[in-house]
């Protein structure tokens, strides 16, 4: 089946298209649910892991939507991107089930258990200075030396489509009838997917978005209708450090409902709640949208919240507890 | 259905029909595998996650099937034990869904988070002296006081039998072609457990257990055909320093194959391992199987092995990495 690389925001059915292509390169995850997390939180709440996922995070699928619809010559020639960690991962682990070259900037502060792994599955990487002018000099010099296909974290139509099947398994698995599909916001990438599915998948359900208060330039962006960014990148969260970018930001303005900021002892204590009473790991951005929930209490009150745990990535050596 | 308290060595009918009985009182776990635990090992591995368990680990299993065992005259006179961790929340939590009185006696240096979970559950808590002797003169006074049943962790078929299910179930789900299931020995509950369900569900295949070499009771009283016993206690397998008794070295030395011995490090290389490829916790005991076959590669090498993660209530506060 062939796919056609997107150049509008992604149908239903360019997601459920996109799905069955990517299928034998990810991972069905698990909806899990508990309990006693119920009880704290006064919801009812389904926690998509992809925690579980391939690389061991949610940025599996949009990198592998995005390296699929790549043509023959353009895989021969390779993949390229730049990113401080789960994306680096995925498009390496993309690029050796597609058997081609995998070239990948990181900056030199990335956790080190992601660059270990970026390496481990044989891609080139790398460094540079932690910043986005660095990140992105780097890589262009990359790209014009190989001629390599830069794969964009999510500012990338075909990754928003793969990012959106987390939450379109999450409603297969779950129902329909959710009230509210959470995902926190970074580059906007798995928002916009969860944002997405909700918008086509559920009849009375609205997507929620969550952000770290210390870099909330989605929430500022959504609220001023233009691109905001965050002058500092201080979050616990190291997932959630990057900006929004036009395509994700008018896809938030069209299909998000709200986004609910949390403060960084709220991410970690959401974050020890998920590893003590669910005894899985998850990285600090994935306990953002429990962080809102347990915020904002009243407003979740009883509903079917199905929320993207978005990954599992942690250094053990640097834990926050 | 009314089940009969053991007096001797469960049979595959006993723990169908205990199984059947406490369906109510636990979960079914689920069964994960993993690529690259696989590539690590050179083995075939299937997890049983009882880390998932209620209560955070199989204790529940053996719990639940000696507080249903009771009479209605025993069952309002309340449930009894003394416990370091697991067994306790296990049997505050039978009582908890029997709707009876829970007595639990907990040594005073017992894991933080085993405290107040076992409190959670609404049992009376008295703390002692973090002896054996201290433990049961303790006990004995609160039952000659209140008439409460004492459910010994171990010692105790009516436990074995539970304990018994969770393999049932890991063969129930991965197949009877097993070579090899595996468990920590502690008191010997889920090691002899283990043991029965591979002598009566595997055409082909064995039962192996794995203990610290620092509490290496069972080794000794496996290789000498008596009780021998630990001097000391410093394993960071908290679940694990308990001696056998009577009743488990004897089905030990019937249907357990051999014991292999690990080393505290390689405990905490496993547990790390376990952690950081699977995105799950487990406790210190868990990674005890996982250890021996990393340490004995040669011996599983291709083999499809069964292990028994058995519990996954960690101090968050006190990780060994």
């Amino acid at each position: 089946m062939k796919l056609e690389k997107l150049q509008h925001i992604p149908t239903l059915e360019d997601i459920e298209r996109t799905h069955e292509a990517i299928q034998h390169m990810i991972h069905r995850t698990p909806v899990l649910t508990s309990e006693s997390m119920d009880q704290i939180s006064g919801a009812r709440l389904f926690f998509k892991c992809e925690n579980f996922q391939k690389i061991g995070a949610f940025k599996m699928r949009g990198a592998a939507s995005a390296s699929i619809r790549l043509t023959e010559e353009e895989k021969k020639r390779g993949l390229a991107t730049h990113s401080s960690g789960n994306h680096a991962q995925a498009v390496a682990k993309s690029a050796k089930i597609l058997g081609i070259p995998a070239y990948i900037v990181m900056p030199e502060n990335a956790p080190s258990i992601k660059k270990a792994a970026t390496k481990g599955y044989g891609a080139t990487i790398t460094f540079c200075e932690p910043t986005l002018e660095a990140r992105e000099t780097t890589l262009q010099k990359i790209i014009d030396k190989t001629g390599a296909t830069f794969i964009h974290p999510y500012d990338n139509y075909n990754v928003i489509a793969g990012q959106a099947t987390a939450a379109k398994e999450l409603v297969e698995e779950g129902g329909n009838d959710f009230d509210i599909l959470m995902a926190p916001v970074g580059g906007g990438g798995v928002c916009c997917g969860t944002a997405l599915i909700a918008h086509y998948l559920l009849p009375n359900g609205i997507a929620i978005g969550a952000e770290p208060r210390m870099v909330d330039d989605a929430y500022r962006s959504f609220k001023k209708q233009k691109l905001e960014f965050n002058t500092s990148i201080g979050t616990i969260a190291d997932g959630l450090r990057t900006n929004l970018s036009e395509k994700t930001l008018s896809i938030i303005l069209q299909y998000l409902e709200d986004i609910i900021r949390v403060d960084e002892d709220e991410i970690i204590a959401a974050m020890r709640l998920l590893w003590e009473r669910m005894k899985i790991l998850v990285e600090p951005s994935s306990a953002v949208p429990l962080a809102a929930v347990l915020k904002e209490k009243d407003r979740f009150r009883g509903k079917k919240v199905g929320i993207i745990l978005t990954g599992g990535n942690v250094d053990l050596g640097k834990l926050p507890f």
